[in-house]
């Protein structure tokens, strides 16, 4: 059956939560075996749960990353949706949706894809998920069939290793959409191009991490519509002012 | 503490068994919802336990796949973890362990990268993973610490939207190890030169698509030494023969 009712897309009820909360503020939920008092799936779990409690008013969104609950087993995966259901808890009390980006990098196709993406989005019921655009547009169809769900494309992050791909000069492409004036453009630029150009549904945005303001800056300008979700404000050391200087639409 | 003895690494033990079985078949367990009697994880468990117990002679390796398993929640990581004890058990039956890859294209930085590497190889018990490349050589540091294990990296694949990063033209690099007699290269390429260069302590082998034939030939020259994991024979249209005169080190 297709729907054709007026449906929201994830980044329209994003920004209605924006409006909501006045912030732009995404949360991380990173239950570092480091910072739990047991390395327990329980402890993981009651960390977030304090978390989301003591900042839900604040949140544009929760971001939960799956490789802290995972690595707890079965038990991690169950306590990873009972912190996504404390969300929804809170945003039922406080009137107004926080949305749920499951933080998980994945990258694989066909119906591999598919069954992350149901994974994700329908037993976990999250919002948007973040993924890797090593393997291409038809990796990323299956999760853009959820139209009223969001993906976050990897683009440029803040680690080191971050230049042995992303930072490579890619040869001007010849089509419209990808044509540059620079000679050559790094591989980020490019999948930033691919990710506005791809973007027909208003479901797709870009990681991009807050510790280098001018790649922030290029990537805005390559990709003037997208939302950016920018992690490493703080402990990884992005100034936040500067983020949002070279970042915001 | 440091490990000083003789350690085996992944590919001298895959090495013995391809040895053992005469055989250099990795045999994947992907439990699709729409080839098991239910959609629940125990079906999907009993489709590979079966499949285990059916070819457990002539695999070199198994591969199953995180996805098909995460999407039944918990119950789906417990069917998981039965499936690679099956594996063990099979093994000690046949006087030969069976390598398990477990097929999870991961791709995160950090203390992220650890949880995830910790999840495969010390909780699931796997002898390796597959791995995305894009964030480049510090992502793949915390799986390559468990230097008795191994990672595949996705260098080439066999789906339509690979070319949409894959193949872009790369600009030839300055350094000793990555320069090129052709003017550009493809990003494929400089991804095996990258694992053939990161291979120090022979943990790193190259997911390689068998339906390309001309690619996989490219690939082996550029990493002369690496193991391949060449998915795509069969269902994919991938001819076994060509895929072995072009991919065979």
């Amino acid at each position: 059956m297709l729907y054709t009712g007026n449906m929201e897309t994830f980044f329209t009820f994003l920004e209605r939560r924006v409006d909501d909360c006045a912030s732009l503020l995404c949360i991380g939920l990173d239950p570092h075996v480091s910072d739990i008092p047991f390395p327990t799936a329980a402890a993981a779990r009651d960390f977030c749960l304090r978390l989301v409690k003591a900042t839900a008013p604040y949140a544009a969104a929760f971001k939960p990353n799956a490789a802290f609950f995972e690595v707890f087993g079965a038990e991690g995966w169950d306590a990873l949706k009972q912190v996504i259901e404390a969300v929804a808890e809170e945003s039922a009390r406080l009137g107004s949706t926080i949305p749920v980006i499951l933080d998980a990098k994945r990258g694989d196709i066909a119906s591999t894809a598919e069954a992350y993406a149901k994974s994700a989005f329908e037993n976990l019921g999250v919002h948007a998920i973040t993924l890797s655009p090593y393997l291409g547009k038809d990796s990323i169809d299956p999760f853009l069939a959820y139209k009223e769900k969001g993906v976050f494309l990897l683009c440029k992050t803040s680690n080191p290793g971050a230049g042995d791909l992303q930072d490579l000069l890619v040869k001007p492409q010849t089509s419209e959409v990808l044509k540059t004036s620079e000679v050559y453009a790094p591989l980020y630029i490019h999948v930033a191009k691919l990710a506005q150009r791809w973007n027909s549904g208003d479901n797709i945005g870009l990681v991009v991490g807050a510790t280098q303001p001018e790649a922030l800056r290029r990537v805005r300008a390559a990709a003037p519509e997208l939302w950016f979700l920018v992690p490493g404000v703080g402990a990884q050391g992005g100034d936040l002012a500067a983020a949002l200087r070279s970042g915001l639409r």
